[in-house]
C-alpha cells in the first residue's frame, strides 16, 4: 500500500456523482516514519507509524477530514455507518461527498488507532503542530502535491490551524469547526480534571471506571444546556440504593460505551494536546472558514470571532446548535453552505 | 439556649447604626427536635439536632440567611472574617447589616456542621422541604412569629422557595439569588458526575482525594468562563512529571481546602438535594425578589425568568457577574439595592 498515485490532479466536478459511497474506491495504508520525529515539545518518537484511509476517486481533490480526539481514519463508508465518525457531514450527498472528492484521513498520533506510540508506550507531550508534521509527511507519502482543503472539527481544526502556519502551499483552504488559535481556560479546567479522573483510576487500579466517569464529564461539554433541558426534566429513579437521575443515566451510558473503545493513555495524550496547541494566527495565510457556535461551551463564540479578526484571509460562521460543540458532527445543513462557499473558492 | 425572648419586635432602624459588628450580640444554640421527624422523600430521622446563630439586636427584625451547601450559621461577625460565609453580604455597612437586623441562620439538616445526621450515620435524602422544616421548628422554638426575610443563595434561595410555599403566614419576603423552582438538568449532569467521583473514592478507599476533584469541578461551575480567561491565560508548568496548568492548579488548591472541611457523606446528601428540589412556584404567595445572574452556568438566567414569570409576587433582577454563580456571595452593590428594596418593602 506504499504506492499510490498522485492525487492532485484538477476537479472533475460531476465524473462520479452517481456512485454510491460504498462504490468508492476505498485505499487503506500504514505510513511508517523511517528514522525518528522531533516532537513540538521536546523529545523523540523513532519508528513511529500513521494509520491512513483514503476514500473517493483517485483523480478527485483531496480533502483531509480531522475530528476529534476520539476519531480516527474512517471519516465515511464504512459497513456499519456507525463505524464512521463523520457519517452526518461526509458521504454521498453530504457536504463532503467522495464522489466528487478524495477524502483522507488518519488515527492521530497517540491516539487509541492503530498509530504510534504503542498501547504499552510511555505518551509524550503532543502538540497540534506534530499531527501536522505527520500529515505532512502522509501526503509526501501519498504523493498528494496540495490538499484542496482541511476540514476540521474540535481537535482537528486545532491541526488544520497548525498545517495551514507550517505548509500554507500545501493546502487550498482551512476549514476550522468548534475550535480556536488555543484553549479557552474554561475547557482546560474541565478537561485537566477529566485527565485527574483518568489519573486517579490508573493510580488505584480501576482506570475503565475512571474513563467512564471522565468520558460522562466531557459529555456534559460536548452538549448544551438546551438540549439537555429539553431531554432530560424527569425524576429520578432508585438503581442498586442511589438515585440516579435521567441525564446522569445517559451519561454514564456514554461514558461506559466509550470505556470499551478507548486506552486512558491515549485521551491523556490528546486530552493534553488540545490544551497545549497554541498557534499564530497571523501567520495562517491560508484562507480560513472558521465556524463557531453559539451553544459552544468549550470553544466560546468569542473565542472563534477574536480568531478570525486575527487571520490575514478568515471568513466567520456564525450558527446555532443544541449540539453545542458536537456541532460539527451534527449540523449537516449549515455546515453545506459553508463547505460549498469555501471549496467552490479554493483552488 | 434554649429560651430567647420573641424577637419580632417591630424595626427600630438606626439604633445600633454605630455599633460595629463584634459587639452585636451574638447568640448560639442547639435546637434537640423531640420525637422524630418524618422526611419529604420518606423515612424519618430521629433525635434530630440543629446548630443555630442569631446575630444582632434582640429587637431588630429577623432575617434568616441561607447560602450554598457549604455555608453554615457563621453568616458574619466571626473573629476571623473567612470564617463567615457571607461577610461581603452581611456585616456592619453591607447589605445586611446587623446593627438594623437580626440575622439567624442554621447548619443545614444533612451538612457538615454541627446539625445532625452525625457524620456516622447513613445519609437519607433530603429536600429543601425538610430544611424549610426545620426552620420552622427553629424559628418556634426561638419564639419569632415571622421572619422578616428569608435571603438564601444557592441552596439557600431553594430552601427560601420551599419555606415560603409551606409556610407564608412566617416570613414577609423572599429574597432568592442564583436559584430556581427546580435544578437545571446540566446542573443536575455536572452534580451527578461529582457525587460519582466522591462515591468512586469511597469504594476505592480514597475518599479525600475524589472530594478534591468533585470540588474542583464545581468550582468551574460556580464561576464564569470570563473570570478564567481573565485569570488563567497562562502556560503549564511541570510537576512531578505532569504537566499543569494554571487554571488547574487554582482549581486543585480550592479542592484540597475544601476536603479538609468537608464530609463526602454531607456533600453527597446535600448535593443530591438539590437535584431533588422541585417547589410549586405558583402556590409560593410570599412576595419574592429573584436575582438572577447572566453568567451563572449552574441556574441559567431563562430558568429565573421563568420562574419569575410564575410566581405570584415575584420581581426580577437581572445582573452581570464575573462570579457566575458565585455572584451571591461576592456582588455587595447589586445585591445592596436588591436588599434594600426588599427590606424596605417588607413588613
Amino acid at each position: 500500500m506504499s504506492n499510490v498515485e498522485p492525487l492532485a490532479a484538477p476537479a472533475r466536478s460531476g465524473d462520479h456523482a452517481a456512485m454510491p459511497a460504498r462504490d468508492c474506491p476505498l485505499r487503506e495504508g500504514i505510513l511508517e516514519i523511517p528514522g525518528e520525529i522531533a516532537l513540538y515539545h521536546g523529545g523523540r518518537l523513532e519508528g513511529v507509524r500513521i494509520a491512513w484511509r483514503l476514500i473517493g476517486a483517485a483523480s478527485a481533490p483531496v480533502v483531509c477530514a480531522l475530528g476529534g480526539i476520539s476519531a480516527h481514519r474512517r471519516v465515511c463508508g464504512t459497513d456499519d455507518p456507525r463505524e464512521s465518525w463523520w457519517s452526518e457531514i461526509a458521504g454521498p450527498g453530504r457536504p463532503l461527498d467522495p464522489a466528487h472528492l478524495c477524502i483522507l484521513s488518519f488515527d492521530f498520533l497517540g491516539g487509541s488507532g492503530e498509530s504510534s506510540p504503542a498501547p504499552e508506550a510511555s505518551f509524550p507531550s503532543i502538540s497540534s503542530y506534530d499531527q501536522a508534521e505527520v500529515l505532512l509527511r502522509l501526503i509526501n507519502h501519498l504523493g498528494i502535491k496540495s490538499l484542496k482543503a482541511i476540514a476540521g472539527g474540535s481537535y482537528g481544526g486545532m491541526v488544520a490551524l497548525a498545517f495551514g502556519e507550517l505548509y500554507p502551499e500545501r493546502v487550498g483552504h482551512l476549514i476550522v469547526i468548534g475550535a480556536s488559535d488555543r484553549a479557552h481556560p474554561m475547557a482546560t479546567a474541565w478537561r485537566s480534571i477529566e485527565r485527574r479522573i483518568v489519573r486517579f483510576g490508573i493510580e488505584t487500579g480501576h482506570p475503565a471506571q475512571a474513563i467512564e466517569l471522565a468520558r460522562a464529564l466531557a459529555m456534559t461539554t460536548y452538549r448544551s444546556s438546551e438540549e439537555f433541558a429539553a431531554r432530560f426534566a424527569g425524576a429520578p429513579a432508585r438503581e442498586a440504593g442511589t438515585l440516579v437521575f435521567p441525564v446522569e443515566r445517559y451519561l454514564m451510558a456514554r461514558g461506559r460505551a466509550y470505556a470499551g473503545r478507548y486506552r486512558p493513555e491515549s485521551f491523556l495524550c490528546l486530552s493534553e494536546s488540545i490544551d497545549l496547541h497554541r498557534v499564530d494566527t497571523t501567520r495562517i495565510f491560508v484562507p480560513t472558514s472558521a465556524v463557531g457556535v453559539r451553544e459552544d461551551l468549550l470553544v466560546p463564540l468569542a473565542d472563534v470571532r477574536a480568531m478570525v479578526a486575527r487571520l490575514p484571509s478568515g471568513r466567520l460562521y456564525e450558527i446555532s446548535s443544541v449540539y453545542g460543540h458536537d456541532a460539527f458532527l451534527k449540523e449537516t445543513e449549515p455546515l453545506r453552505a459553508v463547505f460549498r462557499s469555501a471549496l467552490e473558492g479554493s483552488s
